[in-house]
């Protein structure tokens, strides 16, 4: 886990330093479809242009095959995450591009469907108020229970790149309105 | 409720009418507090200023008073607004200073210590469940169930103007990242 020193300096630089993925002598990426390996940084940045809302829609049609994402991965522990809490129904780890000095992506473990929240029945409302508590716990661990921003992704109009539900927890800096 | 066509048009002039407040006539608006009848648009708009950061700081110290907020006025229908989704538990409605063609704001009818998430406590996670299930309603109902951002500001420096506990739902438009 970074400390809170080395996460300041990083984001007083301006700049993210992505953790590299494992190369593939350890895990086989070839078995993930290439658009979901493709960092977040080049989609949905600022104003979107035609390449990246075509490739935010090459996301979105590879989740109704119903294909495993990179948490899989990280859920299996396959690829290394710097993990803040979980518990038996979530995970929660550091973005690898992370928008503020403190920004977390809070997971189901089982997706069961929910490959974003537009895709959610009845009998997810139980696992969805777990995730939003466990944001609120997050955020109390990470030192920004006082000031911090939920943000939930649904499809590529709203620039959501792993379809595997997940709750961006962003803190640690003044955030502007609107929200993207 | 707006049509779609009346709401497209007023997106395509790229501003935004906010609903007059009723006049006090009607309604004892004096008896909310006055940071709490801000119009929002003067808060926390791309980059902060030290104004906006004072006013929101104001905010939240009337959040820790337990003070009547406008939203108890807007379910108690005492103020006019635009109900898109209702049940036993929440209610949504327009939001007066919408950030995107489609903006709706989901609360809880009964605020329950939630004035903010950073307040949930594990009673409240049924709630919370039933409050992100009922953003995906509005997303239905609303013709943007494919493209959607939910987003919960949590204290001053996320920008939360009003301390009932909400979700923001928008859009109808291609949102940015990052957001906000």
């Amino acid at each position: 886990m970074l400390s809170g020193i080395s996460r300041r300096s990083r984001a007083l630089r301006g700049h993210v330093f992505p953790k590299p993925l494992p190369n593939s002598s350890s895990i086989n990426l070839a078995r993930l479809p290439p658009a979901l390996l493709r960092p977040r940084r080049f989609m949905c940045r600022n104003a979107a242009s035609d390449n990246e809302e075509v490739a935010a829609k090459a996301a979105a049609k590879i989740a109704d095959t119903g294909a495993p994402t990179i948490f899989d991965k990280i859920i299996a522990k396959e690829i290394p995450s710097t993990i803040v809490y979980e518990d038996d129904k979530v995970l929660a780890f550091r973005d690898i591009n992370p928008q503020a000095p403190v920004h977390i992506v809070v997971i189901p473990k089982i997706r069961d469907g929910l490959t974003q929240l537009g895709k959610a029945e009845v009998r997810h409302a139980e696992v969805l108020g777990h995730l939003l508590f466990a944001a609120k716990l997050v955020a109390e661990k990470e030192g920004i229970v006082d000031g911090f921003r939920v943000v939930i992704n649904n499809g590529p109009e709203a620039c959501q790149s792993v379809y595997h539900l997940h709750l961006h927890v962003l803190g640690g800096r003044q955030l502007k309105w609107p929200p993207g």
